[in-house]
């Protein structure tokens, strides 16, 4: 198992690095480190770990969080990413991960490892209130203006994901609406009820948005635009709430709870991302400000995800729904 | 000053009555109270209130909250809301609220009432975060697929409130989006934020699902579908992180926190609705489980609303934006 690591992206490249020093010293995994070799030298030059177990692969340059992404991919062949993206597209790394620009992340897996047949675009799913972790939604980004039968790709690929990630048996799939009735919603959601209704999913009907936070339904479906205006909301009203108790239960007994209310509402923070899904091969998208354990943690997903055999079980879902769609 | 109380409406007849008698008691406000004569008799028998004040309009019938709003408003003509609605109509009364069937409430009132020209539908619109209390969201609800120029016609109906409401004098507008960056959004958005820029409006930019939670700006314009899931999205959210709390903070010292947790996740209860915004007549939306003190709150909004004369101002603003769209 060869995973390659973006040494370069996040806010701090040491991070990346002792993430990476400490699956080479845990697991049995070995370690593609991409970046500038001079860097990566300085900062390895102390560190204890097994040298056969780590390749410096050399980039040039990386990808700001300030670049606009799908340009500088394109602009800056050899930085960090695109190696990464490489390593895995050649076969050389079962996957890589990266806490850098994540708007490059996704680019650059879509352009150099492209997109399932019949994607345009990655897609962006996982649980967004901690209190309710086995609820996935997507699409929380990329494709504002889905069709119908994008739309069906999202559950299927969230249904295969609540598969893989949770051991869920037949994941139940909600469309989010503005009411629970079946004549409820956009143009989008009334025109794509029908064929949810139709296709093979395990369909519940229309959700609403309360049911992101009681666990409804194991997989909730809508428009990346929704999607990421709800993640964002949800993270900014956890956060004035957690200032609100904060300022006014000082007690430290109750730190516990503070923190845990904190971690549940800023789940992307927490979980320091996922996988980009769609893109054929595996790519974690970490936070910016990942810890080392949390790049550890990044590197032991990929290497679970591989042996479960991540990618083909995406494809075969996609298919078995896609199919199920078509067939009259 | 006149006011139609739908006494009909909401979970407990009584409550509107009892709400209508503090209004009678405490203000110059006459009452119209609208309601099946037997019942509302029987409910008035002993009450202590100023006879001469309070007259009883007839209505047959009430529109229950599991009927489908706009067919149950055509077919009973003579129902509480909508004899309410045509008291305002015909100039008897001043305004009406109604804790009934809020689908029938927008339904009657924009029948019989009349919507502005130009709009379709009634719009929804309010703070939706109590920690945000001037930020207001619109639309919630109705509106679930509009058109660039709705959205113009929104930001104005929600500069005219944040100015009648509370006293803001050049309220900001944004647009809520996936991205604070000018080439971030869905088609609409896209669209929209040309005629935004080019408008009169104090258009501040996009804004995200995050800034719902800050007060970047006072107004943020949505479509209805968004605009309502993000709605219940926060009330459900409130919910599961109150219940998080009351499980582990028991200390009684903390109640207060709690409470206020609970009332400014789940502002519609709180408030106990809103103005019907868009319609040719001051009618209040009220919540189905009202108390008497919130009847009588809405009894005084639109005694205050109409000494504002609110609708002529919102037309106002309406007119103003639009020209500044149209005119090049």
């Amino acid at each position: 198992m060869k995973i390659a690591v973006d040494a370069m992206g996040g806010d701090a490249p040491v991070n990346n690095i002792d993430g990476a020093i400490k699956a080479l010293n845990e697991t049995e995994i070995e370690i593609l480190l991409v970046g500038e070799p001079r860097e990566l030298e300085k900062l390895l030059h102390d560190k204890d770990y097994n040298k056969d177990k780590l390749s410096v692969i050399p980039s040039e340059g990386a990808i700001l969080d300030t670049e606009q992404p799908a340009m500088a991919v394109k602009r800056k062949p050899n930085a960090s990413i695109n190696v990464c993206s490489g390593l895995v597209k050649k076969g050389i790394a079962n996957g890589f991960i990266s806490s850098g620009n994540s708007g490059a992340t996704f680019a650059s897996s879509a352009g150099i490892l492209g997109m399932f047949e019949g994607l345009s675009k990655p897609c962006v799913g996982g649980p967004i209130f901690g209190f309710s972790p086995e609820t996935l939604i997507l699409d929380l980004g990329l494709n504002v203006d889905p069709t119908p039968k994008q739309l069906i790709d999202f559950a299927a690929l969230g249904i295969s994901q609540s598969k893989i990630l949770y051991n869920i048996e037949n994941p139940t799939v909600g469309l989010l609406s503005n009411g629970s009735e079946s004549n409820k919603g956009n143009k989008l959601v009334k025109e794509s009820f029908e064929l949810f209704e139709k296709s093979s999913l395990n369909f519940f009907g229309n959700v609403e948005g309360h049911d992101i936070a009681t666990g409804k339904v194991n997989v909730i479906v809508c428009d990346g635009f929704t999607g990421n205006i709800i993640l964002k909301a949800i993270e900014g009203i956890g956060h004035v709430i957690n200032q609100y108790i904060q300022e006014n239960i000082t007690d430290n007994k109750h730190e516990k709870i503070i923190n845990s209310i904190s971690k549940n509402t800023n789940i992307m923070r927490e979980f320091g991302g996922g996988p980009v899904i769609g893109v054929n091969g595996i790519a974690i998208v970490a936070h910016g400000a990942s810890s080392p354990t949390a790049v550890y943690n990044g590197i032991k997903t990929i290497s679970w995800l591989s042996k479960k055999d991540y990618i083909n079980q995406l494809k075969k879902e996609l298919e078995e729904v896609r199919g199920s769609v078509n067939n009259e």
